[in-house]
């Protein structure tokens, strides 16, 4: 057997695991979507045994002989297309293999039971509660990373997963950068004499005209509707199955559609990302979304970048006054961006607008952090949440519930994701200042109304290169340069200045 | 190791199989309700990789092993629901295990390209391009049938598949009774002098207030929305992934309400099957649908035996008139139980009434013994299907769009199929006879519209009988005897005479 032969059986165990990827991906959707409240233990149990056949697949003997007979090295001319291919395969081999079954199932067995415990403590304030299993957890994902990654620092190899690539080494003097010059930023604005008006935000707004309105927005931005669908969750998401299967959701209240339409234009930004993937490889990982950061990048871009400026609110806000007649009557393209656009320090994380968002993120980066490293212990969480609170948002949440208790993502064990949420929000900004380097007139286009050259470009720079590159280079690439706080914080210094009347 | 320790480990692997089965269960539902039409080829895919690790599952060695293991004769005191889960493991393992992969393959790549070849000629009216399919189809199902079950006759085997334990010598005699008795009845209804009016079923029905009716008759037949969905698709049918997941579908016209309400009451009967399933191994073979037939038998009965009755058409006009008042004014509960029992020949199956349909299968059933046992050639099925319409119904298909081509059960390698519909229709007519002996005032209770007794007496009876006993022993038990085509002619010759003012 020869190299080229043990490739294409490599493709042929990976295709298969990719497909049984997709069905998974259905049945989350259909979870989140549209399965009956009566099915939970049974679904549970079929995602279980989904769960159980893909651990299979990737741990295969069969796989182990493929990757042992394949080189280490690319020396014998395998294309950078291939060799991702068999880098990726052998990621998740030796990520699945290197840990003990027995971490396997307690992490999962601690996840599960997590979370009930925590929707538990949530409800009833009660972090003492919570603490216990969350101290199990840490405990375990310390462990988890020393089997999985023994060359890394443990918090590392947790971030690793979500956002290969980046270390704390890169992340802690980036996130500096941004809370020197943040805090003061937030400070100014809050003390602003100007505050933009926002009333004719508020008011009745029939959810069939909302969903018209988002649909036309999504089909404008470029999703297909043919290739996915746009459906309603409790918290908005983008799932499916498939490039060809894009599932975006939103959810809707009467009395505000700002929240809603920016959830889909959002969720957009990551279906875009996933209907452009490369045509070739399509059931391979070569083609999959780069890193958790790399997509948030494509949905902050859409939301931020271009649906939250100037070009854009000019553009739709006749559309907004068609849709909503009584509220957008006497409201100028420049009163509706600055009203978008408020900014305003509060409790919770998802509620954050672009400039606060940071400081949620980097409050939770440095608790993790503590938590690994050991200068954190689990009881001092609620207090360091507090401090921490005041300190970079002048806000104390008045219950643990507002506050530490806030998120699902330690219940699960997902250490380490919160950075990528504001590494996504940096690289948006550069990949827009770099698109606007490139395409001077992309303002006017976007006030015309012709959105195509954005998603065109975004395909063509990111969603078709798959994971060919690593973050560093995809962002080398596109930008010219690494990762730059610098062109985020001039954003948002900007912006914000501009709009709160500061200096 | 024993062999009660066998057993569970057996049960496991059972368990395993039959949760991604239900997640299989979600990939077809989602394909014919939800899913984007660009999805097609990319679920296709994930469909066969799913399909892929079932087999894999269901011929596992270690299934073999345990199998082998496992006494072949119940001589060790399983109990009933055990024993029953060993030979239906037996029965999977064998079947799957005992034809050549070759076979497998070919009959799945030649059902899959058949299909596509019989869509075009179907649109074209062109049987001969089909025609070398099916032969070949035919053929590969005689091999297939001496692989898996050489001791039985090749149609025979077939039809064991959807049928078991009913074969050609019980189906002959009782077609042959249902012809003598049915081409006559069927001839005198249409020389009747008298026929139903039935312009008032003809007009505007809002789908909304169809699909509000729908829902509340679906309710007080007892189907538990929380465990299930109701939804629309091209095909009315009931799918889903668990008695707790069970999803019935119905499909609108504004200008016919009786033609998808009547299909809610049928896939209904087909849902409350499942949701009626025996409470424990409900992950189990033993808990499962016995045949086709039997699954039939009750979305018939509640179709025909109830929906189509006197005392549900009393109960259920007022709510008909509520729901369209232009159409149900002056209509009085005869009239509206006469109009939804016309009966009148047609060329379609999936169209026909109670009176007509048992000849549309009966013209199918004698083709395809035909073409098994050699005495029909797949080239002569288009003149013997008019002659056989012609003797049967008195109706000649003008095409064979119209003909031969218009079912979907051949394209696929279904042949043995059809006999369940009839065979369903008469073990309807069987249980409904027990049903208002044991209850005689069942009527007056449907009348009242509490038809909780008769979802009851159907669980009770059949629904959580799950495949403990074989259908012969079932319908013994529940009726006294077994399959008896004179209760169901009996029935039919009552009802209509008495409609259609005969003798």
């Amino acid at each position: 057997m020869n190299e080229a032969e043990d490739y294409i059986q490599l493709t042929t165990r990976l295709q298969e695991s990719n497909r049984l990827g997709g069905v998974m991906g259905i049945l989350h959707w259909d979870q989140e979507v549209i399965m009956p409240t009566g099915a939970a233990e049974s679904r549970a149990q079929q995602l279980g045994a989904l769960a159980g056949v893909l651990h299979e697949k990737t741990i295969h003997p069969e796989m182990g002989r493929l990757l042992d007979r394949l080189p280490r090295d690319n020396e014998n001319g395998f294309t950078a297309f291939e060799w991702c291919n068999i880098q990726e395969a052998r990621r998740d081999f030796d990520m699945a293999t290197r840990i003990p079954k027995t971490l396997v199932t307690e992490l999962a067995e601690l996840s599960s039971r997590a979370h009930q415990v925590w929707v538990k403590a949530r409800a009833e304030n009660k972090f003492s509660d919570f603490a216990p299993v969350l101290k199990r957890l840490v405990d375990l994902k310390i462990k988890w990373a020393g089997y999985v990654s023994p060359e890394m620092q443990t918090y590392d190899a947790n971030i690793d997963v979500f956002e290969r690539g980046t270390t704390q080494k890169n992340i802690t003097p980036v996130f500096d950068r941004l809370k020197a010059e943040l805090i003061p930023l937030i400070k100014s604005i809050q003390e602003s004499d100007y505050q933009p008006e926002t009333t004719f935000l508020s008011g009745q707004f029939p959810i069939d005209h909302q969903e018209a309105l988002g649909r036309k927005i999504s089909e404008e931005m470029g999703f297909q509707f043919d290739k996915g669908r746009m459906d309603v969750s409790v918290h908005p998401f983008c799932g499916g199955s498939h490039p060809t299967d894009v599932r975006i959701t939103t959810r809707y209240r009467t009395d505000n559609f700002v929240e809603s339409l920016y959830a889909v234009i959002h969720e957009t930004g990551h279906g875009l990302y996933e209907q452009g993937r490369m045509q070739d490889g399509r059931d391979l990982p070569v083609s999959e979304a780069l890193t958790m950061a790399i997509h948030e990048s494509q949905s902050l871009f859409w939301e931020r970048m271009i649906a939250q400026g100037r070009p854009f609110c000019a553009r739709y806000l006749p559309s907004l006054a068609e849709t909503f007649p009584q509220n957008f009557k006497d409201v100028t393209p420049e009163r509706f961006y600055e009203a978008v656009n408020v900014s305003q320090p509060s409790l919770i994380r998802v509620e954050a607008d672009e400039v606060t968002y940071p400081m949620h993120v980097i409050l939770r980066y440095e608790l993790e952090k503590g938590l690994f490293d050991g200068s954190i212990q689990v009881e001092d969480l609620p207090e360091l949440w507090k401090a921490k609170m005041v300190e970079y948002l002048g806000v104390e949440p008045a219950t643990d519930t507002l506050g530490v208790l806030q998120d699902t993502h330690w219940s699960g064990g997902a250490f380490g994701y919160f950075p990528s949420y504001t590494l996504g929000a940096i690289y948006a900004s550069q990949f827009y200042q770099t698109l606007m380097q490139t395409k001077p007139d992309i303002e006017k286009q976007v006030e015309a109304g012709n959105l195509t050259p954005v998603r065109e470009w975004l395909g063509s720079q990111i969603h078709q290169k798959g994971r060919l590159l690593s973050v560093p280079d995809l962002v080398k690439q596109v930008t010219g340069e690494g990762l730059n706080p610098e062109i985020f914080l001039d954003y948002l210094k900007n912006k914000y200045r501009q709009i709160y009347r500061l200096n």
